[in-house]
């Protein structure tokens, strides 16, 4: 049984890895696989983007632990979900909107926690342990209530304007690769992407198709198309960042 | 049987994953959990801050291997010990003091080492095989005599000046929350912390309680009070890093 | 039975965590061992020195995947090959160079990938379950037809000019040690280094043997010459970084 974790607890602290001692305590041959702790602070939208790219690539039976968590302590609560084959085990502040359809779990039952649960840490004093447990075999509705009334917090949707349509900046990857909420569908045959200032009208199929210095829409692996160099950062040589604007000009717009 | 590593290597280098080789190569079904390799180059202080975090929240049993080691290749020793139920691999420069009782083994039986041993990368050549033998079942006093005379470098503690208690900056977390030295109890009922020039006198139970802007205090989950902002770092926002001095007039000094 | 990963896809993306999803669905007793995925986006050279240092700590019969991909989607052709009982999985750019011998297999075969096959992430459609179905036992030359015309890129090797021999700087690690290009055997018994200006004639055994502030070369855990401080960055310290040029003068060279 695989445990995925997802956090934006950074690597240098001890964090991470006192969540997989507490998992293996319960769960001794779990097998732990680290997605990213870089989630930028607090940020439930960028860990929504990271858990919908990222889980159908697993098994099903896997549990997904997803811990942005700027309300730990509150009275937010902590959720568990199966969708698709796939267990959730996560804040209930929007992290999991991908993946969360008609129903989750409200996790109340305290035997499946550490004792006592500090107000700071729910990572490894309620998700580690809970997760630990689906992963081993427990019934998701053992962890507590059915709900119904979970937040959901979408990703912006491209949305049209008379001619154009305007999109978002959903992501800057590691590449400089600028990843737009556009799909290839959006585009149309003949289109002009603008975005920090460049007119783009090309599309790639790959990366090394584009001469150097020239920007590029690359449909991407994610299925969202990307904005591109070829071995360089579009990021940075268009200085734009999550949630900058993009707007698409194109002939499926102009019917 | 499950290996946690504590490095200052970093992950850019090979150094983490050639360690993991040459235990798996002697240990086939170990599990190996990353705690950090982010500790400061050489900074015992931290890896001792670290060990004390963790190894509690691993299973009985469980070897930790820790190297920071400004020292390798010199005559410091490399030593093993036994504490609480957990097994523990280290140069003899400090970074057990957390766990260090009254006593420890000096690693000595080369025949548990890689052949040869280089004089830079004892982490590859000692730490690594000695702990997969021990967490492959090899018995610890196997790894060298008994010795008491080593080294302990403890955290400082808080100090009572006429009305005040001073106190220290253990570590800034990933967060920006400012780690101290001071626990509950030595805030008593009333009180005001000073650093940074910024006067301190709320107790939160969680970050969420504290108004934005405003710096409150928080019993954090390693026991020790933090001082915090609500989804910001009170830490930039103080300007203060590790080391740096805290003061505490609180009632229970005034007695 | 091992999979080791190295690549420059960093850790912030969820581009690892997936490859391992895909490994895992295959091979479900994979143990999934990280090199590095800090290799400087697109550098081979990087990779190469790194696969030379860290494979053979690996027992045999492990399965190293290695991506730096700039030409992922293009021509060139994805590869596996067999050496001193270790199996190799990656773009036939020159990444594999210091394990390559007479012959690779040119990856073809189409039932061991992802369906579809992206053309931006190779690493998750091709290279990890390729990886993960050698693993499990499926043998090499069924991934497609043998190839002896692979792309091999050597690392630089001094040369002599005159009295002196010419090297280069391989890599800085973590500690800001300069790893060089030179052997022991290059420096003779009287010699001096010359770099960024500094003459440097003393071989210490280990880092700590000298001085505070003194440069010196020591015999590093790679078999390389690497300059040095005791406890600081020689790297910052000289301002020189990979692929810095490094003159030698020696007795032996004076021959």
């Amino acid at each position: 049984m695989i445990i995925t974790l997802t956090t934006d607890f950074g690597l240098s602290d001890p964090f991470v890895g006192i969540m997989k001692g507490v998992i293996l305590g319960i769960t001794p041959n779990a097998q732990l696989v680290d997605i990213s702790h870089d989630i930028d602070s607090y940020n439930i939208a960028e860990a929504v983007f990271v858990v919908d790219t990222m889980y159908r690539y697993f098994p099903k039976g896997t549990v997904h632990i997803v811990v942005v968590d700027p309300g730990v302590g509150s009275d937010r609560r902590p959720i568990a979900a199966s969708t698709h084959g796939h267990l959730f085990v996560a804040p209930d502040n929007g992290v999991l909107t991908a993946v969360l359809e008609t129903e989750a779990y409200h996790i109340k039952n305290d035997r499946l926690f550490l004792n006592p649960v500090s107000q700071t840490f729910h990572g490894r004093d309620i998700f580690a342990p809970v997760a630990a447990h689906l992963a081993g075999g427990t019934d998701i509705d053992s962890v507590g209530p059915r709900i119904r009334d979970f937040v959901k917090k979408p990703l912006p949707r491209p949305r049209r304007q008379g001619r154009k349509i305007l999109g978002t900046v959903l992501r800057i990857d590691k590449f400089g690769n600028v990843i737009t909420n556009f799909r290839r569908s959006d585009l149309g045959h003949d289109f002009t992407i603008r975005i920090g200032g460049s007119p783009i009208a090309r599309l790639c199929t790959n990366f090394s198709e584009a001469d150097p210095g020239e920007f590029v829409a690359v449909e991407g692996s994610t299925g969202y198309i990307e904005i591109a160099l070829n071995q360089e950062s579009a990021a940075d040589r268009l200085n734009v960042s999550n949630g900058a604007e993009i707007e698409v000009e194109s002939d499926s717009t102009k019917h």
